[in-house]
């Protein structure tokens, strides 16, 4: 497997040489805005630590990261009022995987609305920042200063 | 939220009333192959706790659940020499959960083959068999008896 990219963009978020609409962070992992969702609200959770996918990641990793997703599954569903979450992860480009950190798609639904394809659209910035607001409040994030 | 109901068909699995093609357990996780297959290889992890999807889980079970997934997912990308692995949890129907025990679906992919819709249509046994028999012996499965 190809090796860890420090320089991929999820890292340069991480380290703060890339802005992101945070959403939620602690110690272990950090949520932010899909610049391009497949629907309202999608999100996407990440580890600190650096790992390409699930395929070589640290499993200890594991556990804190997906105690994150299950708080901002149950925050979307509460902020935009979803039906269900459908929750993601992509392993390797023939998975759909196009940044090389491993990251968690959580992607609120409602019955009836399909998910949009891929299509590398960006959002309208001052929409994902509506959206990251909501999420905010009902996971009640008010900024991390560990 | 609905009530988890202890008649699902895989709490049913998990109790041995209805069977499955297991290809690996543990104390905590049951993994077999669905029988509903979108794509080659396709199977599902579950806790063997009861809980309806993410929304209700205790996170406590997240960490054993998703080390249970890596496993398999590093398994299947070895046993059918795969390019890229697809991991997704579905959360209440709207976002296509069609059984109410919470579970992880990891799906073996190649270069340029789409994943085939969910059809409801029932794989070949002797195939799954098979593909669950790779699958066993890429991670080493004899079996369980705790």
């Amino acid at each position: 497997m190809t090796a860890y990219d420090p320089n991929n963009i999820f890292a340069k978020i991480i380290r703060g040489v890339l802005p992101c609409e945070r959403v939620y962070e602690d110690q272990h992992t950090l949520a932010f805005m899909d610049i391009m969702p497949q629907g309202d609200g999608h999100l996407l959770v990440v580890p600190k630590s650096p790992a390409r996918n699930m395929l070589d990641v640290d499993p200890a990793v594991l556990g804190p990261l997906m105690t994150t997703v299950q708080k901002l599954a149950k925050a979307v569903k509460s902020a935009f009022d979803a039906d269900g979450v459908t929750v993601m992860q992509f392993n390797e480009s023939a998975a759909g995987q196009t940044v090389f950190h491993i990251h968690v798609h959580v992607i609120p639904r409602w019955e009836g609305i399909a998910l949009l394809g891929h299509s590398g659209a960006m959002a309208d910035p001052e929409l994902l920042k509506s959206q990251a607001e909501k999420i905010r409040k009902a996971i009640g994030f008010n900024g991390w200063t560990g």
